[in-house]
């Protein structure tokens, strides 16, 4: 908390998808909370639910001490700090975004924010809408210092472990790595148990080996089982999002002149897949798309 | 167990390597163990120090009523299968194969068994030495259900979870699936921390991060930190019987026809790594070769 | 030619496929020709078209001083040995197999005629159906010197360019290597015009100039325009064989330890492309699965 | 040509490397020719050599015609134009760009100089020193339909196929796809030989098959033998740019949200290669990557 600064906060929350909801909503309970959403009758439930306050308009937002911003990509970001800015956001303002951004973007936007003297942090989460809606999210923050004390205690109402991992676009870039490894991990599981399917094999009986020996990844053991055997296919989280995040690790990497062959090539799968599926799909359907490449189908698949 | 068949079993084990040396410890307790290794030194200290009976010969291996083999590949338990059953093996025997094999090798080895009555199944084992020398090894086995039965109570004495996975080869298939995602895992890690690194940032707020979020597995938990961070870079299980493990796994795919891109894809960097690191490198050291490709280095390695 | 040996020849002929049944009736002007298909009709029309002689059985092959084998795939090559030596070929024989096969079962088959004193090279050849027609095959041979020299007589009737690569199985494995060659730059001249026409390139124009520059391949001057830009997408070669080969490629690769990622990855978008296309495709549909992949098609690809 | 453009023309050429300085010799026959280089003695020397007017200084190049730059990378081109067009460069000058740049920078770049009426086309080359020398350039352009048009009266003097591919970008576009085509194939071919050589075959009657088969390609036929077999390495290419232009031809595909898995793979293959081979290597000199990575050597490489 910076000196002279009071809770509760005044903040401004943008952004009211399947994450940020819950998590304007924990918010609330500790400082006033002002939503904004593109769609707007989302943020006038959150207020009727919630006790926030509806803004209809973005000019509303420009008094806040805090600005959470938690929308789908970077560029979105870059255009809200451009017209909440030009509604008179003060000096002094810490803005958070905790979309799953890019770097690159982000270190833009800081900078454009920075000559307004806007300070910035990324803070993008890891924990899913269950951590989001108990308030366990893990949140991994880029910035300076002395931002990220200011970003601790305001996220300490939405998550439990909460790290400066670097500089500005660290937290981003931190999250794209993260989700680069789900993709690949959930990828080379699919792959390896189709072969194994194609064997003839018992799928649940490889996988508890599996998953008591050294393969085993979170996509293992609590992402594939319920799936290929299971058959429940829930819409979780878009495959276009982690198309996207597995897209930026790969352009970091490019950026870099890294050579990264194994990020790389998920990345081009998951462009394929998404293409295939649709961008409506959920990202653990990339597992059907591993089969129907090869003509097969999962004991948990129904047939379409 | 068969009926007729008596506790304790005369059990001819072959191959005294980091993992059998103590497998066949643990056995000696409850069985008569005959050892044998390529070695015999080997061979002879174990009969020294857990009381089995040295064989300087296959041909002492041959009265058994149970064989266990736990070699380098298959292709030496084909070997061995044909000394032993020249050596005079009675039908009725069971051979059980716990290398970490691959399915066609062992399917052709158990076809040449059945020809004298001598039963076959692959056991292959994951939990590394700690849980060899502690009997708490995870054994995937491949055989029909009566054979199963009878292992079953002979791997008792070295695991505690001990899974039928399906047919004859199939305990060989799971291990090199569960290897070739134990392969995967880790170098889209590497090459994901690479990238974070390469930023400048912090790699253990990173990895606190991610082994908290989804992009988690065995390999970023339990397996680089110690190394990458740590600067530990132990020999624990070489490299070239790691990218032997997946190079079966990508075998079987290409055999099924499957188009396995990923698993491929390991393979191929395996096999570069390998070239470049020498025989006798820990499998972890990959995370050094995706470093030295791209002219970097973590901060947990020496300079050489 | 053998010592005592005289022409004309007489030569059972095994396979009359695209190629085997113009290369035959280029055989038939030099030598006494016994033709054998497995839809024997197609053997039957060639005998009353080219005065071949029919044979409805294979152990009529039996008496030839050289059998020529070109047939799918190496596995009935061997099966073919099997039978027209169990129905009594002489020692001294000559086995010219011309099928685009895999140099290890070769290898094999090679041993098991040996044995009978039969010698045996591979003979596979290109130039496609004109040059088969024209008698202006390009045919490369592995094998003895010796029995190279006796090959390069039968050759001259078939095609314009012979010449000895190796020992058994070179012939198959420069071969293989050609067609891996051919899949790879075909396939990455497909990639690099989609992205030309995504941005909305002429893509008549970037051909032209690339087919004088530096990128060109027998891929992008000879095969590409007339399909992607011209529209016709004629049977030529069946994709599932341009498949096989790519997979030999990838295996000989495998096999001798070798870290070959671009062979690799092409031999796995082969099999994908196949298991979408169908048996039955041409294997330069490929480009259109290269486009179907990312949603787009080529001005030359009708709509389905 | 313009109305009222009258020959010879005004032209400050800027960037006299291995491609530059010739054609920029070659364009002095007809036209006023001021010459610029970052290291200015080259610009002596060809003033001297050639008779064009040596400029010491950028703000001599503000009062041409025509503009043509021939830089490393798209980056330099857009700090040239800052300079010149601050120097006082007029409204109504065409500036061709003949760099192998990327689209994107070349359209930023281009938006700039029209803002003060300077008109731009991308005009990338393909042909090499001897073709530059000779003034038979394969010249890609992109721009307007009518500046296209002026470019061509200029590039009469350095090419004989000037082809206009599309808009502003699009020959840096075709250039790229250009040269990633060569680098697939170049590097398809390199492993593909290594597992003949591997296999003891004799790499010449390898390629002389190839070479007269379908999997042929300009690096197959003009580049590899004489490296490979002959042993000349000549630099003829620096490998850190053929690498630079399969990075755009990478990040085109990306930023199209395009899957090219094999162009991928090549330009990360590219990126490692040039790491361990250095930024002086040759372009070839990839070859011996391929082989290094393997523990092999070609016939025609020198033990280091």
């Amino acid at each position: 908390m910076m000196p002279g600064e009071v809770f509760p906060m005044k903040i401004a929350f943008l952004g009211l998808g399947a994450m940020g909801y819950p998590m304007a909503a924990n918010l609330s309970r500790n400082h006033e909370v002002t939503v904004w959403n593109r769609t707007p009758e989302v943020a006038r439930r959150h207020a009727g639910e919630h006790g926030t306050t509806f803004a209809d308009s973005l000019d509303q937002c420009a008094t806040a001490d805090v600005v959470i911003s938690i929308v789908p990509t970077s560029a979105e970001v870059a255009e809200l700090a451009r017209i909440v800015t030009a509604a008179g956001l003060r000096s002094g303002v810490l803005w958070m975004d905790m979309t799953s951004g890019d770097p690159q973007t982000s270190r833009a936007t800081a900078a454009g924010l920075e000559e307004k003297g806007i300070r910035f942090v990324d803070a993008p989460v890891t924990g899913g809408t269950p951590g989001a809606e108990a308030g366990t999210l893990t949140i991994m923050i880029g910035g300076s210092a002395e931002d990220f004390e200011r970003a601790r205690e305001i996220c300490a109402s939405m998550g439990t472990r909460i790290v400066h991992v670097g500089a500005i676009g660290a937290g981003h870039a931190v999250k794209a790595v993260n989700n680069a490894m789900l993709a690949a991990n959930l990828w080379a599981a699919a792959e390896g148990l189709l072969s194994l399917k194609a064997l003839g094999l018992d799928l649940e009986k490889a996988l508890e080996v599996i998953n008591s020996g050294s393969g085993r990844s979170n996509a293992s053991e609590n992402l594939l089982p319920s799936r290929i055997i299971g058959g429940e296919w829930p819409l979780t989280f878009k495959l276009a999002l982690l198309d996207k995040d597995v897209r930026i690790a790969a352009s970091m990497a490019h950026s870099q002149h890294l050579a990264t062959p194994l990020i790389g090539l998920t990345s081009t799968l998951f462009t394929a897949a998404l293409k295939e599926l649709g961008a409506g799909a959920d990202y653990m359907e990339v597992a059907k798309f591993v089969t129907s490449l090869n003509g097969e189908r999962w004991p948990g698949e129904k047939s379409s």
